[in-house]
């Protein structure tokens, strides 16, 4: 029987209205001949009102007790939806990570998944039962409760899905789908029927927030077909694919742009060996996330160095900068916090020459400055004056093929 | 190091203020040189927040499921009290049921513990940690989570207690101890220093709330020291013994009473061996609790047949026994809702004779009529119209030599 594993986020599991509507989902597949494993989050609301009270408690509180806490949000939901299930006929059961042998790291609040034990899970299935299994969280090899952090159902459903050689793992969230950009800011923004992990993983860390990174990085590993769904709506959603489609495919799938950069530069630096370390590891050993890094060519034994970081970390960057400089008798530090970056992103690129000249063309043709550049395999990044950014998304979005016939505007994220 | 076992009920961690307090108790106490373990039920509400979504979802939803959901109760306080007892400087560790072995059998929603490994505690506080174990629940064989259903929370304290080998096992109520009677009822009712296990039972199941029967059952098996203390006021609270005292010792230790109690009555049934089964079975098959049973010797080899029952299963039990009445060919059948149980408990009769005179004397003084009368070795009950309750209560506290030199009010649950 086709094995399906179906996650739920906490918006779709938020009141006792949805887990009902949930369970009628899962209740028809499981009529339609599918074994069915469903990974449910906290309820929406839940982890911040178990948060508030642990914060009155312990400004910093041990991470490992914050774990026992937040552990319980994703167990009130197991139970509550195998109720569901059962009241409308459909034996189910329900574990927590440590039921499920969800085994991690000790890392408590990021720990990763490092082994499931999917003997009971098959021997319910072969029963006849769904499973419902409590996203976010396992267990550590002392027994000791863990959780996955951020968007960590997605990675416990993948893991899953892993496990159990799934035929489709189906992440069910409140978009429709993995769209080509932002349909706020491009009202001709349309769904992807699909979509490479590698294309995936490229939007995502630059701003589709869709999935969780670890989660699309799981699924490209184990190879998990992974599907992204709309728990309200129905449709078909977008699915990740591991292999490029033997069919004409376009050039490019999407356009990500993030808001969250700021630049620095630093001129006049030597230009000698072991100078772009000093200059971005003070930077990054402050934990601040350096991204792009370009050297130009310089004149006088000297160079200038520019990189961009979160807006959030612009004025530490700047500090530590400006130390740097003192430090490496550079002639001066200068900043930009109203840039925005623009990717390109597509395996069709792999194979075909001119996609940058064809982007940089029509970023001129808008009078719209590039500032800085960035290429990789199935990227090419740019960044711009942060007031361009709608016109440049629009512009690429239509130079590119991906316009759609009729508008859809759905939220992204 | 002498070991402490504190149970907090959920009044006493109803809020984060109440669980700070605790923390602060706790701490105290370890600050003293006590090893401390301390056992906490869910936060007050928690458990009645989560059944309300339970029952919106499923009228009669699967144990299994329900105590999966309740068990997040205690272990939301665990995090917090670990987390108050760290931010007080006082190393902690928490532990649900299943992770401190809590071991069950598999009845779900009832729960009896049959084992507990009691190493990963006694490792804790070698180290130096008060250890904060979840109530309430345990772990079956095939690791499905279990709960020992109402007042599972101090056979939980006293299990481990028994396990560890505490030096006392306290447990935390909003009473400051066990009175002689309920001071609503007699206001010249004192708290006990001391009770022993036997009238600790007769007073607990005769409506003394104070400690579930069956945790007081779990204590004098492994004859664990058990007091019962406020976590509101300070005080020494009632310590249960299971010896007798040298000392002299008052003849009777309290006056339970219940109008929880309904009388019916069988006229003119055959007197031949296997009637009162007929009658007491039938009632009992439907799960009915058949309490006090006085059969009259009776004339013309017929004979008349009384019991009481709860009064909210008076009318079932009514006509359960009107249908055996026309079997056996009975007279008549006779009810009386509006009676109450009065019992005087002490181990001290025992050994005096005349205690039941004594009772029948005070109450025929007071033109008290009693209806019913029934025995045992350190306990005597009687029934009487209900509206005597107050009266008959107070006048026995008083010629038992029970009144307090000063009155002290205090509600006994």
């Amino acid at each position: 029987m086709p094995l399906l594993v179906q996650k739920y986020g906490g918006t779709s599991v938020g009141t006792v209205e949805r887990i009902q509507a949930v369970a009628k989902r899962v209740a028809a597949e499981r009529a339609r001949g599918h074994d069915m494993v469903v990974v449910v989050s906290a309820m929406s609301g839940e982890t911040n009102r178990l948060l508030a009270m642990a914060r009155a408690i312990h400004p910093n509180a041990p991470p490992r007790e914050v774990d026992v806490l937040l552990a319980t949000g994703e167990q009130v939901t197991i139970a509550l939806l195998s109720m569901a299930l059962e009241e409308l006929g459909c034996p189910a059961k329900s574990y927590t990570g440590a039921q499920v042998h969800i085994r991690t790291d000790n890392v408590h609040g990021r720990a990763r998944i490092t082994a499931i034990d999917d003997g009971r899970v098959r021997q319910d299935l072969a029963s006849g039962r769904v499973v419902v299994i409590a996203g976010f969280q396992g267990v550590d090899e002392e027994g000791n409760i863990t959780t996955l952090g951020r968007g960590g159902s997605d990675t416990t459903a993948v893991a899953m899905a892993a496990a159990l050689k799934a035929d489709e793992c189906q992440i069910y969230t409140d978009v429709d789908g993995v769209y080509t950009t932002d349909p706020r800011v491009c009202p001709q923004a349309r769904r992807l029927e699909r979509i490479t992990v590698e294309e995936m993983l490229e939007l995502a860390s630059l701003g589709a927030k869709v999935l969780q990174i670890r989660s699309v990085e799981f699924a490209g590993k184990y190879r998990v077909p992974l599907r992204v769904l709309s728990s309200f709506d129905d449709g078909p959603g977008t699915l990740i694919t591991y292999e490029e489609s033997k069919m004409e495919q376009a050039l490019i799938s999407g356009i990500a742009f993030s808001r969250d950069e700021a630049k620095l530069t630093i001129k006049g630096v030597p230009d000698e060996p072991g100078v772009a370390y000093r200059i971005v590891g003070d930077v990054a050993h402050a934990n601040i996330n350096v991204d792009m890094i370009i050297q130009n060519v310089g004149a006088d034994k000297t160079t200038d160095f520019t990189f961009t970081v979160p807006r959030g970390d612009y004025r530490q960057a700047r500090e530590i900068l400006e130390k740097t400089a003192v430090a490496l008798k550079a002639r001066e530090v200068r900043g930009d916090e109203r840039i925005a970056k623009i990717s390109v992103v597509g395996v069709g690129m792999r194979s075909h020459a001119g996609i940058a000249s064809t982007m940089f063309r029509v970023l001129g043709e808008e009078g719209i400055n590039i500032q800085m550049i960035s290429t990789s395999e199935i990227k090419i990044s740019v960044v711009v004056e942060e007031k361009y950014l709608e016109l440049a998304v629009r512009a690429l979005h239509s130079a590119f093929g991906l316009d759609a016939e009729t508008a859809t505007v759905v939220p992204l994220a």
